[in-house]
C-alpha cells in the first residue's frame, strides 16, 4: 500500500471562535470534509496526528480527536492505532462530489421534478419503471453532515437504546435456537412477535386486532410494498399527501401505481380535494401526525375518507410512524379502529423510529379478510421474513423492556422538545411559529408564505453551518404548493440539549442572513 | 380456558410392527396428526399422558414422547409441564383440512395449472396480479409431514450448525453494537459481509467480482425480485426452465413478467428451443445444477445463451443454489465468469441451504454497470436491508467458521448420499436409475416415461408412509412435459443414515405397489 507522504501542508483550517461560534470540533470536521469532497485532500493522504493538528490550530487535542472520530464514523478517513489516519479511498455513498446544487434538498428534487418524461439518463438497459424511480431519487440523501447533526429528522436517539438488554435476549435465543431456525418460518412473521404487537396496539393505540392480521416487515416501506402487491395493479391510482413522506414514492412506483398528490392543511390531508379529483383505488395517509407538517387529520375528514373507501371499495393505508411519542393532548383513535372503515384500512407501524434505525422491523396490519390471501402471497413471493431479530424483539416486548424504553425516551424527548421550543421562542424571528408539538420526533418552524422558497435558502445556509435542517417545502410533490408550505423541520430526538443553544443561534442567524440577502458563509473555507 | 375432558377414549392407535415397519414414533405421529386433520381430535382436547398412551399401545414411553415432540414442534399440540398436552386451537398453516386431493403434489398444481383465466376465487377485492400469483400457489406446501421426514428436498441439516459459535459472534456484536445500528445502513448490505462473499466467490466459485457488485438479500427469491425491479417492465418476457424451481414463479409474476417455459434435458435447459420461441428480455437458469433434474448446463449451451444475451441486450439470471456441496467431478465455471457474457449475467447465491433455513440471507451479484443503479433503486424502495445478521455472518465467514462448516457438512452429506445410493441399488426396481449425483442435497431416481404420471402416484403413496418424496413431473410447468419427466426427488441432506434403510424399503414397496395397481395403504388408519 503506497501512502502519500503529503501531510499537514494541505490543511489550512480557519476556525471561528466566540460565544456564538459553531463548536470547534464541528468546524474542523466540516472543513476537512469539504476539502475531501472538493478533492483538495486526495485518497490515501495521511492526516497530521491529532496532537500536531491541535498544536497548529490552537485547540485541544480532544477537539481534534472529536472531529477525526466523526470523519471516521462517516467514512471519510480510515486509520489504525499507531499508523495514523488517512483519507479514505472510497467516499461514503451520496457524498461523492456532486454539482454545485448539492445543497438543494434532495427530497424536493426527488418529488417535485416533472422531468419524468426524459427517461434515458440511465442508459437504455434499465426497465422504464426502474428509471422512473431513479429519476426522482437522484439526490435522495442531502448533505454530508454527521448522522447526529442537530435537527436531524426521523431518527431516534439510538444511543440510549439498551443494547445490553437486547444482546442478552439475543444470546438467550441463540443458546437454545433450534426448532424455529430449522423449519420453514411463518410467512406472516414469528407468532410470538405478532402477539406482542397485538398486545401493544391494543394497549397503547386502542387498536383491537388479531395476531393473524399482523405481518412483520423490514420497515414501513416494505409494509407498503406488501399492501401494494396485494391490492394494486399497474396503472391503479393512489392518493398521496402533498407535502408527504418521500420514502413511499418509490414503493408505489415500483408497484406500477399512478399517484395523485393531495393538499395538506392544518386539519391534515384535504379529503374533499381528493374526492373531487380522479378516482383512486388506494389512499396513503398519516392521520395521527401528518408527515412532515405534524397536522392531525380531523375526525370529520377521517369519517369522510372511510365513507369513500366503503362506498367505492377503495383502500386506505394508515401510516402511524411515530405516535409512540406523544407529549400533549390525547390521540385520536386510529382509522383502523373506527367502525365504518375497519375493513378498508391497512395500518403501518415501524420500530425503526422507536428503537434504533438499523433494526429495520415494522409491521402491516390488514383487515381480517386480507390476512389469508396475504399469507399465501407472501409465502409464494418470498417464503417468510428473516427470523433473526424477531424472537429477540418479541422477548424485548413481552418482558416489558419495550414499554420501559418508550417511557424513558418519551421523557428525554419531551425535555428536548421543551428546550428547543424555549430557545426558538427566544431566538427565532417573530414571523416564524412552531407547529406539530403534540407528538413525534420533530417540530416545524412555520414561515410566512414565500414564492422565492425562502425556507430552502435558509435550510441550505443552515446546513452549511452543520445543522441538518430540512425545508418544509422540499417535501412538496408539486411545485405550486411550495410557496404555501414554508417552514423548517427541526428534529429534536437525536439532538442533545447541550447542542441546542448554539444550534438555534446558528439557525436564527441563517434566517436573518437569508432575510437580508447576505450571501456570506458563516464558516470560513480553508484556502 | 375451558379444557375438554375427553381423553384417551378418542385415540385408537393401530401400530404395525416388524423389521420393515415404519418406526413406531412416526406411526403414532402420523395417526394422531391424521385424527386432528380429520377433526376426530378437536381443538383443546387433552391427550393422554405419554405414560398412559405407552401402556395402552404397548410401546416405550420414549417412543410416545418422540411422537408428541414432533406433533408439538409442528404445532398440532401444545402443552405445559405438569398440565398435559392439548390439541392446538390453531392448526399449522397449510395443514388445515383440505379436500381429498391433498396428496397431490402442490408444486404441480402451482405450476402446471392452466386455469389462470378464472380469476375470481379470491373475491373481487384483490389485484389481478395478486390473484394470478395466488391461483398458482394454492397448495404451495404439500403434506403435513415432519420437517425432517426422510427425503425432504432443499433443506440442509441445520441440526449440525454450530449455533454456539454463531451465538458467540452475535453476542460479541451486540456488546459493541454502536455506529452501524444508529446510522442509515448501506443499501447494498454491510460492506464487510460483501467483502467476505467476494472472497468466498473468488476462492470457491472462481468468480472475480468486486464487493460493490454484491447486494445482500433475504434469500434467492428476493434476489430475483431486485433483479426484476431493475430490469423488467410489466409484460416483459422471461424464459424459465421446465421443470424448474417453483419458488421463482411468484416473484416473476409480481414483477409483471410473462414467462415462457423451456424444456430441460440431460444437458440442462434447451437453449435452442428458447431461441426459436418468442424473444425474451431475461432468462432464469440454474447452470451449475439444474433444479430439480440435477443436470449441468453444457458449455456449448452456456456460450449460446451468453451470445444471445449479448446480441439482444438480454439478461441472464444464474441461480447457483447449492453448488457448495460437490462430491465428484469439477464444476464448470459460472456463466458470470465467462468472458462473453459477464456483463449480462446476474448471479444469485443463498445461505439458507448452506447454513440453516431461518437465516434468510442470500445475495445478488450484478454486472458492474448495474451496481450503482441498483444501489439507488434499493435506497429509494426500501432504504437498506436489515442489519442484524449481517455482521454475524460476516464474522462467521471471515473467521473461517463458514468454510469449516461447509467442509464438515460436505463429508456428512457425501456419506449420506453414498448410503442412499447403495440402498437404492439394492432395493429399488431395475427400471429406475439415479441421476444428479455429482453435487447438491438431493438426487433423482429417474423412472421410465409414463403418461399416467406414475411418479406422482408413487410419491403420494410414499408420503402416506411418512416419506417426504416429491415427484419430478410435479415440477413441470406444462402438462405435456410431465410424461417425459418421470422420477422421484430424494433429498438426503437432512436424512440420517440410520433412517435410510426403512425409508428406502418403504419407497421400494410404494414403487412396487404402484406398479401392481395395489391401492392399499401401508399405514392402518385408526378407527
Amino acid at each position: 500500500m503506497s501512502r502519500k507522504a503529503s501531510r499537514a501542508s494541505l490543511i489550512a483550517l480557519s476556525l471561528e471562535r466566540g460565544p456564538n461560534a459553531v463548536p470547534l470540533h464541528l468546524q474542523i470536521y466540516a472543513q476537512l470534509r469539504q476539502a475531501v469532497l472538493e478533492g483538495r485532500l486526495a485518497a490515501d493522504t495521511r492526516l497530521p496526528s491529532s496532537r500536531l493538528l491541535a498544536e497548529e490550530s490552537g485547540c485541544s487535542r480532544n477537539t481534534v480527536l472529536n472531529a477525526y472520530e466523526q470523519l471516521a464514523a462517516e467514512g471519510y478517513i480510515v486509520g489504525r492505532v499507531g499508523a495514523g489516519s488517512y483519507i479514505s479511498r472510497v467516499l461514503p455513498e451520496d457524498l461523492q462530489p456532486q454539482d454545485s446544487k448539492q445543497e438543494q434538498d434532495s427530497r424536493q428534487a426527488g418529488a417535485a421534478s416533472s422531468q419524468q418524461e426524459g427517461l434515458e439518463p440511465e442508459g437504455p438497459f434499465l426497465a422504464r419503471r426502474a428509471r422512473r424511480i431513479l429519476e426522482g431519487s437522484r439526490q435522495q440523501r442531502p448533505t454530508g453532515l454527521p448522522a447526529f447533526a442537530p435537527f436531524s429528522v426521523g431518527a431516534p436517539d439510538g444511543r440510549h437504546f439498551p443494547f445490553d438488554v437486547w444482546g442478552r435476549l439475543a444470546g438467550r435465543f441463540w443458546r437454545a435456537p433450534d426448532p424455529l431456525l430449522l423449519k420453514q418460518g411463518d410467512p406472516a412473521g414469528l407468532p410470538e412477535l405478532r402477539q406482542a404487537i397485538t398486545d401493544y396496539l391494543g394497549g397503547v393505540r386502542s387498536l383491537k386486532v388479531d395476531p393473524e392480521q399482523i405481518f412483520i416487515t423490514s420497515g414501513s416501506q416494505q409494509a407498503l410494498t406488501w399492501a401494494c402487491r396485494l391490492l394494486l395493479d399497474p396503472g391503479d391510482r393512489v392518493w398521496v399527501e402533498d407535502p408527504g413522506y418521500s420514502g413511499f414514492r418509490a414503493p408505489l412506483l415500483a408497484a406500477g401505481a399512478e399517484t395523485t398528490p393531495v393538499s395538506v392543511d392544518g386539519e391534515g390531508v384535504c379529503v374533499d380535494e381528493a374526492l373531487a379529483g380522479p378516482q383512486a383505488r388506494l389512499a396513503v395517509v398519516a392521520p395521527a401526525r401528518q408527515f412532515p407538517t405534524g397536522a392531525t387529520l380531523s375526525l370529520a375528514r377521517r369519517l369522510e375518507l372511510l365513507r369513500w373507501a366503503r362506498a367505492t371499495d377503495g383502500w386506505v393505508i394508515e401510516d402511524d410512524y411515530d405516535s409512540e411519542y406523544r407529549y400533549a393532548g390525547r390521540p385520536l383513535a386510529p382509522l383502523q379502529s373506527l367502525g365504518e372503515g375497519a375493513g378498508r384500512v391497512l395500518y403501518i407501524g415501524s420500530f425503526s423510529k422507536v428503537l434504533f434505525s438499523g433494526i429495520r422491523l415494522g409491521y402491516l396490519v390488514v383487515p381480517p379478510e386480507l390476512a389469508e390471501p396475504l399469507r399465501r402471497l407472501r409465502r409464494a413471493i418470498e417464503d417468510h421474513p428473516p427470523l433473526a431479530m424477531q424472537p429477540v424483539l418479541a422477548a424485548f416486548m413481552r418482558e416489558g423492556h419495550f414499554a420501559a424504553h418508550v417511557r424513558r425516551m418519551r421523557l428525554i424527548y419531551a425535555r428536548r422538545q421543551d428546550c428547543l421550543r424555549q430557545l426558538c421562542a427566544d431566538h427565532l424571528p417573530g414571523d416564524s411559529r412552531l407547529e406539530g408539538l403534540e407528538a413525534g420526533l420533530h417540530l416545524v418552524a412555520r414561515l410566512p408564505e414565500n414564492r422565492a422558497l425562502r425556507d430552502q435558502a435558509v435550510a441550505a445556509r443552515a446546513r452549511a453551518q452543520g445543522l441538518m435542517v430540512q425545508a418544509l417545502s422540499s417535501y412538496c410533490l408539486t411545485s405550486e404548493r411550495q410557496a404555501g408550505q414554508q417552514g423548517l423541520l427541526l428534529g429534536f430526538a437525536a439532538t442533545a440539549r447541550s447542542e441546542m443553544p448554539w444550534a438555534v443561534r446558528a439557525l436564527a442567524s441563517a434566517l436573518r442572513e437569508t432575510n437580508s440577502g447576505n450571501g456570506g458563509q458563516a464558516i470560513h473555507q480553508s484556502g
